[in-house]
């Protein structure tokens, strides 16, 4: 009896092996700040909270496989509020998370051994994803140097072949806060159309833009239409990572025809979440405007402060809630390992991303670190010190510089 | 730009292609029963819908990927009670659904063209999961004249190579209703030791056996517990199909590290729905009897009816709330279609789901139907009267006989 291969032999991203160090942190006492994850302390919108206390169904039915019509007919109107409004309701199609929308994306879009380009560094479970499906992702590699952003379009068309199904962008990224602008995106949306693959983008940091940098949508672009697909989520935006409805937005008939097959396996994605998601809609625009201002706030700390730092180098990240730092050390992982196991400065410590698994390239990525500004301006504090001191000890202690 | 061949060459089972007719149908006035899903009008439990409307948390925050604490607690509890007591909460994964459970457990166990031995007529969604895992289904065709029960071992054996990574039961069966024995499970979880491949079973019906019939899990055989793989769901058990919570039960280590990889990229199942699951295990006993008893009552209705209609070939079925029958027609499609569009008796049709999309071999299932019998006793004998008036008008009025 062995296990495929395509599983057994995928090894995640290293913040996997970090999870029991920080829970035996945990159990030491000591106070483990999280900039690991993106897993906001902002509250969900009450509207949301309420919609699920209210709850009137008395059996929880099977709902339609292509999302519930009521919140396809909310998203519509969010969509025409940022200005896109030549979607009708065949045109989304609700997912159990962004995540079931990518995997989705790629077996409707790839064969085996098909492939996908993908800036690194990249959201990590898109790697998961992509072995799942057996796509095999080629990376184009975006720089800390010039902030992230997007490579030239020559780096693209240099890994297009003829098992090219497309590119997938995230916008604002994930990992980097790098925010693509219309002229980027453009200038991709061409190359697609020279080369005639499709062009998926992830926004479901949309909102998250800061310093009033205008956000450009993949979907504003009529021209491109059909080559288009937006990955979309409810998590980021109202905070309600945990209730898993995410959305898939394209024009193109005959992709939503054969990812619908999909989702009807799956027969629905869950029904009270969807209610909530629905409700989550219709929160004032005053619940994203402050959880925006509350982030370029957190961000502003947390970047000040490691800007501070001697040896790390951070650029300003212009959108969603994450940034990759170079870190002045030998080696993240274990950095980030001998954080959690060995130090502690006030009874804290800091757990982060080492960005290796963020980069499909080896070797790439192994002295940075990705960091999340999801936590309150305290905790930010305490964990700017808490690296400074880290950083400090470990270079001395650990690699005697 | 063009789609996936694994997608788009899929061919999804005719039930899909009725939806709009009956739609149409509604549009039209007409009362359409629909005896072609599993979908109960049996209340959820007031414990679930109560642990709903009193959904403490502000922030509906990403979950654990491998499901609650609570949640598993409280289904190590379940399986205690139906006499399982070797399991710990490592060996139960929580799953979007049983659907997801069979997804991730195609994926962990088989590259691309590996195969998997299922009797037919089987669910018919698990060719939607092959196909997107590019899993080969090798079936071994059991027949309605001795009521579904288990093929041979010899037909099982036949079918195995060195692709074959498993066998895949539903037991109660849907669409049968066929109850797999102890003999039966214990006869074939020999052969997949001599043959070292695994024994993958949906007991997701397991609670819906009649006629005070004992049920077999096939976690109740310790000697064989590492190849054996349990799929489960709340879905039927509890009425509560759109919360889509489902469980992997295994003591395979290697199974669960694997599958976790998948369920860590998704990162978790819905967080409230997860919180109503472990609610409706805390109802009571009578929930669940009541459950049973109605739906045995209403088999007996529908089946007793059916029975009395001249041509029509039923056998009892033992469990779930499905059977296939046999059908007095040239195409049990053309008549479920004929039903649809030009049929009705007292204001009302019948929708039931032909059942060639439940065998994998070509021509098989052609003059049968499966039919669910989920509805209250009067629907239910208001559709037999409508199956037995429409075979007569569509054997005369279309076959001419």
């Amino acid at each position: 009896m062995q296990m495929s291969n395509r599983i057994s032999g995928f090894q995640c991203s290293p913040i996997r092996r970090l999870v029991p160090m920080a829970r035996a942190a945990k159990e030491r006492g000591v106070h483990v700040i999280h900039l690991n994850i993106g897993q906001p302390d902002i509250k969900t919108p009450k509207e949301a909270l309420d919609a699920i206390h209210n709850y009137k169904d008395e059996t929880i039915a099977y709902g339609l496989s292509e999302g519930e019509v009521g919140l396809r007919k909310a998203l519509l109107e969010y969509y025409k509020k940022m200005g896109v409004d030549d979607l009708t309701i065949d045109d989304i199609m609700i997912t159990t998370g962004g995540s079931e929308a990518i995997q989705f994306t790629f077996i409707t879009l790839c064969d085996p051994y098909d492939e996908f380009i993908i800036p690194e560094p990249y959201y990590t479970n898109v790697a998961t994803f992509a072995n799942v499906a057996m796509v095999r992702l080629r990376p184009v590699t975006s720089s800390s140097s010039n902030g992230f952003i997007l490579p030239s379009i020559d780096a693209f068309e240099d890994k297009i072949n003829k098992k090219t199904m497309g590119i997938l962008l995230c916008s604002p990224n994930n990992p980097t806060g790098h925010v693509y602008t219309e002229e980027e995106l453009l200038a991709l949306l061409e190359m697609c159309k020279r080369h005639d693959i499709f062009l998926v983008v992830d926004e479901v940091y949309r909102e998250f833009c800061y310093d009033g940098k205008k956000f450009t949508s993949v979907l504003s672009f009529p021209e491109y239409a059909d080559r288009v697909i937006c990955i979309d989520s409810f998590s980021k935006r109202f905070s309600m990572c945990g209730s898993r409805i995410g959305a898939i937005v394209t024009k193109n008939k005959e992709f939503m025809e054969n990812c619908l097959k999909m989702a009807q396996a799956r027969l629905c994605s869950p029904a009270v979440e969807q209610v909530a998601a629905e409700a989550a809609l219709s929160a004032p625009q005053s619940y994203i405007d402050g959880t925006v201002a509350e982030y370029e706030k957190r961000r502003n700390i947390l970047v000040s402060e490691m800007q501070k730092i001697e040896g790390v180098r951070v650029n300003m990240p212009k959108g969603a809630f994450y940034f990759v730092a170079d870190l002045p050390v030998d080696d993240a992982e274990k950095f980030a390992i001998w954080m959690l196991n060995d130090f502690s400065y006030k009874g804290a410590t800091v757990m982060f991303a080492p960005a290796e698994g963020f980069y499909w390239t080896e070797g790439l990525g192994k002295c940075q670190a990705r960091f999340a500004y999801v936590l309150n301006e305290n905790e930010l504090k305490l964990a700017a010190e808490c690296l400074k001191v880290g950083l400090k000890t470990y270079r001395k202690e650990v690699m005697h510089v």
